[in-house]
């Protein structure tokens, strides 16, 4: 079996409702995504996929919708209202407290069937970075 | 499936007895220890594991007995008898030869189960690398 | 089940013939390989394979083969006989495009099996990174 992943990095801020630490402060993270293609054969160029084109599909949606932006519950939608009226910025909000865990779940429910929807090759699993050193897998 | 995971680094040193190399002489590294954990579902903060939780058990114990420590193989008890009457700190000792492996396994098998026994999560895996570009799994 | 891995870099270049963007063009990356290893049991030392002995074994081949070295599809032998001529170095061929995916393919199935024949462990996977952001494995 052959499978090939790219990473990309984007930088976000979040904030965890109810978290009894400093997590329910808005803050922000240098996130890293990593996502893993596999395909039944290579390609005519030898390739399950183009890294270049992994990444220009993920990087584009990333760009629109997260990164320099704030990932909020939409619960939370009165931060978001106040955030996007001071800076003209569209609050990005999905359905459940934005863990590292909810976002890649969004990601890997939501976002990425749609995005590779006409690949040759077919997303195994995600990986985000909220830190260096703490991650999520999904698969 | 999801799962998430957090890095823990320490500073410790060990040697392997029979080595017929450099490693039979006492020695440290900057261990960094990848510890994995799952769950059948979120918690109510959406979280499989706080990382902070996940860090504070594993880095309480980790400082308590590996952190800027020696481990050594219990027959090697003679070496570690020295360091601690120079020092005054209690060695570590496993039942085996300190490898990188031997070490991994005493964790999995006699420390993370007791560590972890009243989580809602479940260890999946470990990681210990010995140094950047060495690392053993467990799992 | 327990396993060990190592990483080894070289440096190397390539093209892909067809590609319709840059990496048509000769260039190079800093490759890193990382190998793993798994065994029924640790040997007499308390390990899987020596880290020592995995990396002499692979970077033995990889400096006579693949470091400081360029890689190339053996289609592209009028290019690679230039090169030589100029330079005196060997050339490497595969009998395929070079992207990452059919190097690791390469060192996978035509090299690892011979070096590591004797071997008291087994290699389980690799990992070839063509950059810190992008890397293919085979299993």
């Amino acid at each position: 079996m052959i499978e090939c992943s790219r990473k990309i990095d984007f930088d976000a801020g979040h904030r965890v409702i109810g978290h009894k630490n400093k997590c329910q402060y808005l803050h922000g993270h240098r996130y890293s995504l990593e996502i893993t293609a596999t395909a039944l054969e290579l390609d005519e160029l030898g390739m399950v996929a183009d890294f270049v084109v992994l990444k220009k599909i993920m990087k584009t949606w990333i760009n629109t919708n997260f990164d320099h932006n704030i990932i909020l519950h939409k619960n939370d939608h009165k931060l978001g209202e106040h955030i996007s009226k001071c800076t003209g910025q569209s609050v990005y909000y999905i359905n459940s407290n934005p863990t590292a865990e909810n976002i890649a779940l969004h990601l890997w429910q939501d976002v990425i069937p749609l995005l590779f929807a006409k690949s040759s090759f077919r997303i195994l699993r995600i990986k985000l970075y909220e830190t260096p050193n703490c991650y999520v897998e999904v698969k």
